[in-house]
């Protein structure tokens, strides 16, 4: 596509999306977000709202990444299987209007005993390593409410696992038993900790989960509840992330409260890690992509 | 109490209630069970409810089990510490009217480790044990909302363990992204199966649950995902409750649809179940505790 006179990139979720209109040079000229995620937004709605979109931000060629790309978002785009570098994710933008409106595909990994799948933390990881924010080669990890553990090799996706922790943590939040215990902030406190290293050493998380109720029912002093929950998440998280890991820091990607945990608990296990500005990121990888298509 | 005219044994929960008249002999004369658990009743409505027990099914004394015991019952019991047999528990009655109605305490396990608490499974638990359903000593399960693994020896409770493995289950079945994937009935089939295996090994619960969602979006093939689903969590369950167990048969006490898949998977993991009648079981603890009490 023509992106050298500017174009238009959008990461667009299942709640939220974000869009930019990026010059020539790389620089972002102008850009909104809203709450305008796929599920605001009726199926038949999408060419109204792409044109809105060039109403706003102007009459360039765009890039649509994440959600928006599967079945329940605008055009369903086939998942490209790792490994997956740029040039297998541009090859595989499905152009709504040739050279004009482009959605970029997830990747899938089809391994029958690893499953996996992932639409948009593809477009980060090719940014992050093109712009030099991560090596090529080593785990990226992209905490959220699916949590994405990524190997990269040589700039390309060559495996992922994703972990359920963060939809996990939010169902206990609003709808468990422990939904009364579990409100506030998490920090990385002492008992955020204590939850991490169970939960790095396997700990069960069926009973230890119905422990936090037990404390709270016995009456004893329970300071922090949902630290202690969250870091018995995280914990199992990385347990299952790390085995993916084969040496180097670690790069977090994503949101900074969240990546601030993650990094805690990645301290206690033993590995340092590096964050990442998730949108720079982003934009780095749009920009790759416009470029190679 | 003066049980030998016949008494009232009340199983009182969260959500039901179950009441029983008993003759002298111990045999149930007149019954009903209702919706009328905690939830449905204020907390200045027990005394008219207890007034109505009575008029529907005699002016007798009374033994009240279960949850109605609890801070958000009719009154708070203390609980008994561990090990609690059946002295410890007839010693620890609450008696609103002296002699007349009385509520059971429930059982903590005061360990800084691994704090637990129970309310009403301990009544089955020295029922069936005084009922001769199960030996003095062994490990018993009780598959439920919040499942409890009970070491029984020599009749009393001497350590037990609680997992969330029902309630968190019911999230994932009415609240999370694998909802839609999660209706219907669990068989004990050919993917029930392949999750207790993996649970029983220790699989990562937060990366498999994404998993079965990844299989569903990459269109393969997914004949059972809830029973793979409820496996995964079984046999999760399993490995935490067996490590309470010092061999022998265990006993299975409770729902019985609940308890065949719980006793497949027993079976899976090379342990013989004996299944025990829940009712039975608390009819037979209710009249212990009245003749002790």
């Amino acid at each position: 596509m023509n992106w050298r006179d500017g174009y238009i990139a959008v990461d667009w979720g299942t709640t939220n999306r974000r869009a930019y209109l990026v010059d020539g040079d790389g620089g972002v000229t102008s850009n909104f977000a809203d709450d305008r995620g796929l599920l605001a937004v009726p199926a038949d709605a999408f060419d109204a709202e792409i044109a809105e979109i060039r109403v706003r931000l102007g009459d360039r060629p765009m890039l649509l990444a994440g959600m928006v790309g599967s079945k329940g978002g605008w055009h369903e785009v086939p998942y490209v299987r790792c490994p997956a570098g740029p040039a297998e994710l541009a090859k595989g933008i499905l152009w709504a209007e040739p050279g004009r409106t482009g959605i970029v595909p997830g990747v899938a990994q089809r391994d029958a005993n690893a499953p996996d799948v992932m639409r948009g933390e593809e477009v980060q990881l090719v940014g992050a390593v093109a712009a030099g924010l991560l090596p090529k080669s080593g785990l990226v990890c992209h905490p959220g409410t699916h949590a994405k553990w990524i190997a990269a090799q040589d700039g390309a996706i060559a495996r992922f696992r994703t972990t359920m922790t963060g939809e996990l943590f939010a169902l206990l939040r609003k709808h468990s038993i422990l939904a009364g215990q579990l409100e506030g902030e998490v920090e990385p406190g002492p008992a955020f900790r204590a939850g991490v290293e169970e939960g790095l050493q396997g700990a069960n998380l069926l009973s230890r989960l119905f422990g936090v109720r037990a404390h709270h029912a016995l009456g004893e002093d329970a300071p922090d509840d949902a630290g202690y929950t969250s870091g018995l998440l995280i914990g199992h998280d990385l347990r299952a992330g790390l085995e993916l890991h084969e040496g180097g820091a670690i790069g977090l990607v994503g949101d900074l409260a969240l990546c601030r945990l993650y990094g805690a608990a990645l301290a206690l296990a033993g590995h340092p890690a590096t964050q990442v500005d998730g949108e720079r990121a982003f934009l780095a990888g749009m920009r790759i992509l416009a470029e190679m298509s």
